[in-house]
């Protein structure tokens, strides 16, 4: 950790929290956010309000040490995506955990990474607003060792880019990646004729610019099955290889080291094994972008995970022992007006919905010290902004006032519904806090 | 506006926004929140970030005119829904605007309602929280000009609420409204025979506790076809009316003014004309609710407003000059990948989607100083976490780099997407700027 990145977050640990964050105790006196951790606090023994978001540090440290398993397993890097989390905090503790860099979408996201004194940032995305591009330059010419990456997949993009680099002078040209797309998909070029338009408008920029690899984001393809979707994530990996392997042999990447880049939170071991052995004519290194692993889910990423154990490419041992669910919203049941309908206190402003409803995972009586595990047949069939439907059967076992705990399906669009979101041990005292900064 | 209120607004406005802030110019310099109006920012100018938020200003005055001329017309109150917005400073200007109180969903919502000065708040939820009911008890006994209602549906609650109001000793009762609800719909008593067991359980927990009237939540009533849905909520209205009918009967509520509330954004106008002159034997106070007309929107509640035009509820010159959208997210296109498909900077974290996807109102040539409505066959087909997917003819006149205008369906949940959002005059100069507390 450089003094940029352990000066900004002492501040950050010394900032005040009070009760307009979200899940912080309703009118209690503030507490610097490094202090959260000391206040002896215990979700079950009522000290929190509800909703309140929650990260289990027992999974988070798993999960952690998990993937830094399977890259080095793989040989390969990871640059984390940050736009997951957001968590300056969780970006350091990645940082420390092995992650080769921090992987964001937007300007924002990159100036929070820098803040936070993040030195090496992947910006999965086209540099397109002009007061970003004269930001990353500033930065560049600023701080000799920021190392940024950014995605180009038109020609006019390149020239727009070339143009405010020289104009620039930072002395040392802006990195860029080749996106390379799907058609019908997202961004990136869909050919290799598209793609060498877009290496000669590069080549045409320098020194202003330079290609330093290629990129590609698996993680938008479906399929009609999980097998049908692993093909054809394998057949856009092998076209982003195939990318690189003539960008190699063109000479349109600068002197040093070439990246290939791809990986979301579904299909990374798929592009650790197409790329790790890969036929490039020539060293690359592989740096996949996972951000779900870290909180895992209850839903999407619980699934996929199955998939991957199918596959076979993480090693049994890692297979066997995958990531776990960090994430959970607890909520209070504030009504039963028909047996087995209870509505929480938690709607579409506290919880995921845009892949999947929240999961009941876990129960709490009023007044009791544990949680048990959530009863099968139980079910959130619909939110609200500010309300939760759960459908059980008659008997149910909650009742007014109870404790009812979710888990998420895709964490990304949890994360940005909480500003503050606390460390639990298993027992859920309060072990700390982290911030977001969406 | 009292003294709590301006002295809470000053603090907010000498609080300093800096370039966390989503919107936020990237890298400059922090500006007090009431000073962003004097910076002499346009957005067209290309002073401001993307994607970025704006509320314009000539839209929210006329909205908060009409409002207030259509409740005066129909001799009812209106109370709106705080939760839309979560902007202390909207909630003053509504107040200025006539408003009788400000409505909250949860005890974070009501907390910040208080720290700026609201003193009438209906909570149009359980308050279930025991922290949340501590909390309410000790305001009441602190400020005896706050004056709170929160909803009941069971006698369960009741209980609970009078146990916690009785140990607390405040010297005057907790006020709380009867909540009426529909089969197979949210919370709410479905019955008579229900409400009937709710209020006796009020009247067991006397002088704790007051039943001050009832309420009801008919937004979440679909039908058919609008005359259906109509229909259903002029029924439903016309039940939570002989609730108060009966109540007034049986003396379930205390001497003094009783009050009736229902009425989200797209029903408000069948409430009042079911309630202005009801027949309740007994003078009633009619609340309205909505929250959704200030800012209005280009989606959901535009499509609504067409039925309140037909209804005929609000006068001719109402319906003829109703409410406009005030709230647009700005972007940028990046990549256009594929002929007429364009990427703009825009995702699930910065716009709505829950109700349907944002509407492309406008266009702008990268470097052109005024905007273009945008042409018909543009339409927005799919949002991933930072990306918009943006679909129009073959022949589309956006290029990489120019600026493409959103307008939201439910603005709810575009407004918790953003901390920060600027208001503009119609040629998009910045003239302030408000916060929001989610």
């Amino acid at each position: 950790m450089d003094r940029t990145a352990s000066t900004a977050l002492a501040s950050l640990d010394a900032s005040l929290i009070d009760d307009t964050f979200k899940g912080f105790p309703t009118a209690a006196q503030p507490v610097k956010l490094g202090e959260i951790g000391k206040q002896g606090w215990n979700l079950l023994k009522g000290d929190l309000p509800f909703p309140v978001a929650v990260l289990k540090t027992s999974a988070i440290d798993h999960n952690s040490r998990w993937m830094d398993r399977f890259r080095k397993e793989q040989g390969v890097e990871l640059c984390p995506h940050g736009k997951t989390t957001m968590s300056p905090q969780l970006f350091q503790r990645q940082l420390a955990d092995g992650a080769w860099g921090i992987t964001v979408a937007t300007t924002q996201q990159l100036r929070i990474s820098r803040v936070y004194g993040v030195s090496r940032v992947i910006m999965a995305n086209q540099l397109i607003d002009p007061q970003g591009i004269r930001y990353v330059l500033a930065e560049m010419k600023r701080d000799p060792n920021f190392e940024f990456y950014c995605l180009v997949d038109s020609p006019a993009a390149v020239q727009r880019l070339a143009e405010i680099a020289k104009t620039a002078n930072v002395g040392r040209p802006l990195r860029l990646l080749l996106e390379g797309g799907i058609a019908g998909g997202r961004t990136g070029c869909r050919t290799m004729e598209q793609a060498a338009a877009v290496a000669k408008a590069v080549l045409a920029g320098a020194p202003h610019v330079i290609l330093r690899g290629v990129e590609g984001f698996e993680g938008i393809i479906d399929g009609a099955s999980p097998e049908d979707r692993a093909a054809k994530v394998r057949a856009f990996v092998d076209f982003l290889g195939s990318i690189a392997k003539r960008g190699i042999a063109e000479n349109w990447f600068g002197a040093g080291e070439i990246i290939a880049t791809a990986g979301g939170s579904a299909e990374f071991d798929i592009v650790a094994d197409a790329w790790r052995n890969g036929d490039f004519g020539a060293p690359v290194k592989v740096v996949l972008r996972s951000g779900c692993y870290l909180t895992h889910d209850s839903g999407l990423y619980e699934n996929r995970f199955h998939d991957i154990q199918k596959r076979g490419i993480a090693s049994t041992a890692l297979a066997n022992n995958g990531p776990k669910a960090a994430l959970e919203v607890w909520t209070l049941v504030q009504s039963i007006p028909e047996p087995g309908l209870a509505f929480v206190t938690m709607g579409k402003r506290d919880v995921s919905f845009d892949v999947s409803l929240p999961v009941p995972i876990a129960w709490s009586p009023a007044g009791a010290a544990s949680a048990e595990p959530m009863p099968k047949g139980n079910a959130v069939i619909k939110l609200n902004d500010q309300h939760g439907y759960l459908k059980g059967p008659a008997d149910a076992p909650w009742k007014v006032g109870d404790r009812v705990a979710f888990g998420v399906s895709h964490p990304c669009t949890t994360f940005d519904r909480w500003q503050l979101i606390y460390l639990v041990d298993d027992a859920y005292n309060v072990t700390g806090a982290i911030r977001t900064f969406f």
